[in-house]
């Protein structure tokens, strides 16, 4: 079956706001078994936006259009789905009960706008919005059933997978097809590199389709597979999956497609050990990071953030010697940082980073993209030296920080 | 005129990349006093490409593709737009020079794929990419001028700039219109209130299109002049400047669309002053958006992110009876942060946050959203206590640290 994508909405079409609404609604699509073929963008303007449906409505069997349910004058996509069927509004009882209710619950005034809200054309189904005051609806025009979902994100993507998905599922009755997806978080390699490791795999299974995704500095392995047999389906994946993590070996982080930073988490947790760091050129990035994971103060005590020599020495007690003989940027200082910030802290392990990000501050013998690592175990301490070519002070920040946390990483996977 | 966009490419209609590049290219052309009326996306299909690539030419007066412009066979855009114009390919001489050149340059060694990327559809004007292999080319098909452009966003965007928006003003003849873009960033309203507080703009600047951007927590207010006579357009955006400044009072963070971090940067470096932190409840997030920007290594000494009461403690010396009498969430504890911050790395100022960014540890006292900010300057220490109500935990964490970047940037206001 093919599906079409539509995202209404003037700041969308302008460019004032990147529309990733369609991004997600195809590779929802396309993992239900659909094929998407094409996504469309038009502004708030209601001749645009009922031309384009119709269009749509000659080309597609299904359809899902964001924006434009709101309760302003600008919200022209109920009455636009109703120019382009041939049809007119009418105020739908569930819709206006579902609007009144969200106002009711929250205990706050419903606009005489919102009214406007229940108005869809005639023939459509409406869709419950959980989490917005908009209701979406379902209208089939010519031979193609369209969907129309809020532009909010949050509202959008929940009432996709509850509303819009089981229809679909319903729609391909018996002839439905089977899409499961694994996703593997790695690091260490390359777009190019992951893809040649994996030409065997690609090989052996050719009923899966490999997809690597690129979420800097980590790469997703992304694996379909398609079919009647969900049974079978699932099988096959599963061996695939096997497969890349043979080729891949400990690069992968995840092979539920979690990131880094709580994939450590979830080892220092299940390990019961605590973290403190010292960072240099991450500038708290590697901290906030950590943070970033709900529940990350059972196990992250403390950064210093030291970014002048001053504070390396004042605060984490790293030796002046040390700081004079290496500089700060080298495998010696960072290891002393790590054990200071450990000590500090009475942490299990101390984590640093000492490097030059960019874009001054290089030199020949270390060149910006150069980090040095420390970590220090309760039994050993250790100093790492990489250099990376991105160029970009913030990808250097970013890549330091997952290189910081990839070494904790396998120094926990022992 | 009107302008649309396609994106061509399995990966953006699959949904695996968000195609970031139409919002940008839209931008671009609207500024350029263009219509854009709508954006489109399809796969590496041929006939998929040709065939939207004819429906533009009856459509729109100018239109930008970008993607398959590449050396490899799913690189289809020449051939597609070659067989939408009904004509043929040919090997383009300075296409073929360029990519020559490209390669020597780098003293890399050419594929014979690459001279692929030399064959152009008859007519077409081959456009320099001064820093990919694929030059673009431009090609009128019916009334439509096309502009292939290759979709890595970095060369798109130099070739945008420098090729395709001289060949538009070109175009534009004597009837071009100058269209200049004000961009203010402010902190402090939502969305609806920037908006009711600029109403008097809109009614006294009718010439002026305003618009709204939100980049969270800061809201962008775009101003938007066009006209024939360029002093006359800057004189009128100047104005309408003043009158949102006069609003919106030092709300108005830059009006050179310049971020928090940013702003607080320059008038720390301009007073010749430095900035020690204590963070909680952020994480090192305030920290990394202070070291995101260039060169602030030059007033930024130290960050003590002090998770544990203990760190507070034993890193900071916060006094154990203020968090004992008070607790870790208090207006007393972020201001003996901040003076202790202050006072370790010896800086003009100190800046602490300590809050409930969620999902858990709030209370009904101090409800998740909670931030208590502290502030120590050279003559004396201030604590403050704000509420947000976003839910989440990043978005907790990021207003809580550009509230806390706000608390100093009114100080040095003063």
């Amino acid at each position: 079956m093919i599906a079409e994508i539509l995202s209404t909405g003037d700041e969308v079409r302008s460019g004032a706001l990147v529309d990733s609404n369609s991004a997600h609604i195809a590779e929802v699509l396309e993992e239900a078994g659909l094929e998407v073929t094409r996504h469309s963008t038009v502004g708030d303007d209601l001749a645009a936006i009922s031309s384009i449906i119709k269009e749509i409505s000659a080309r597609a069997d299904v359809a899902v259009v964001t924006g434009g349910l709101g309760p302003t004058t600008d919200d022209l996509s109920a009455e636009a789905a109703a120019m382009a069927a041939g049809t007119e509004l009418y105020e739908d009882k569930s819709a206006l009960l579902l609007i009144e209710n969200f106002f009711k619950k929250r205990q706050w005034l419903m606009g005489s706008l919102n009214k406007k809200q229940a108005m869809l054309p005639k023939g459509s189904k409406c869709l419950e919005n959980p989490v917005g005051t908009a209701p979406g609806f379902a209208v089939r025009i010519e031979n193609c059933l369209f969907f129309f979902l809020p532009g909010v994100p949050s509202e959008m993507k929940k009432m996709l997978s509850e509303k819009v998905i089981p229809e679909i599922y319903t729609l391909q009755g018996g002839i439905r097809e089977y899409s499961l997806v694994r996703d593997l978080s790695t690091f260490g390699l390359g777009e190019a590199a992951v893809n040649e490791n994996l030409l065997s795999v690609i090989d052996d299974y050719p009923g899966i389709k490999l997809g690597l995704r690129a979420t800097f500095p980590e790469i997703h392995v992304k694996l379909y597979a398609k079919g009647k047999d969900e049974k079978k389906v699932s099988e096959i994946l599963e061996r695939a999956t096997g497969s890349v993590l043979e080729n891949l070996g400990n690069r992968v982080l995840s092979t539920k497609g979690e990131p880094m930073e709580l994939v450590v988490g979830n080892m220092l947790k299940s390990r019961k050990a605590t973290i403190a760091v010292a960072e240099s050129c991450t500038g708290g990035l590697l901290s906030n990071m950590l943070t970033n994971v709900p529940g990350s103060s059972d196990y992250f005590l403390f950064s210093g953030i030291t970014y002048s020599n001053d504070s390396k020495i004042k605060v984490l007690g790293v030796r002046q010697v040390v700081i004079e003989e290496h500089g700060a940027v080298h495998e010696e200082t960072a290891k002393e940082m790590a054990v200071c910030a450990r000590r500090i802290a009475g942490a299990t392990y101390g984590l640093s980073t000492s490097g030059i990000a960019g874009p001054g501050g290089g030199t020949e013998e270390k060149p910006v993209g150069t980090v040095c690592i420390g970590l220090a175990t309760p039994s050993e301490a250790k100093g790492f030296r990489f250099n990376f070519q991105f160029g970009d002070r913030l990808m250097n920040k970013k890549v330091f920080a997952v290189m910081a946390l990839d070494v904790l990483r396998r120094e926990l996977l022992k």
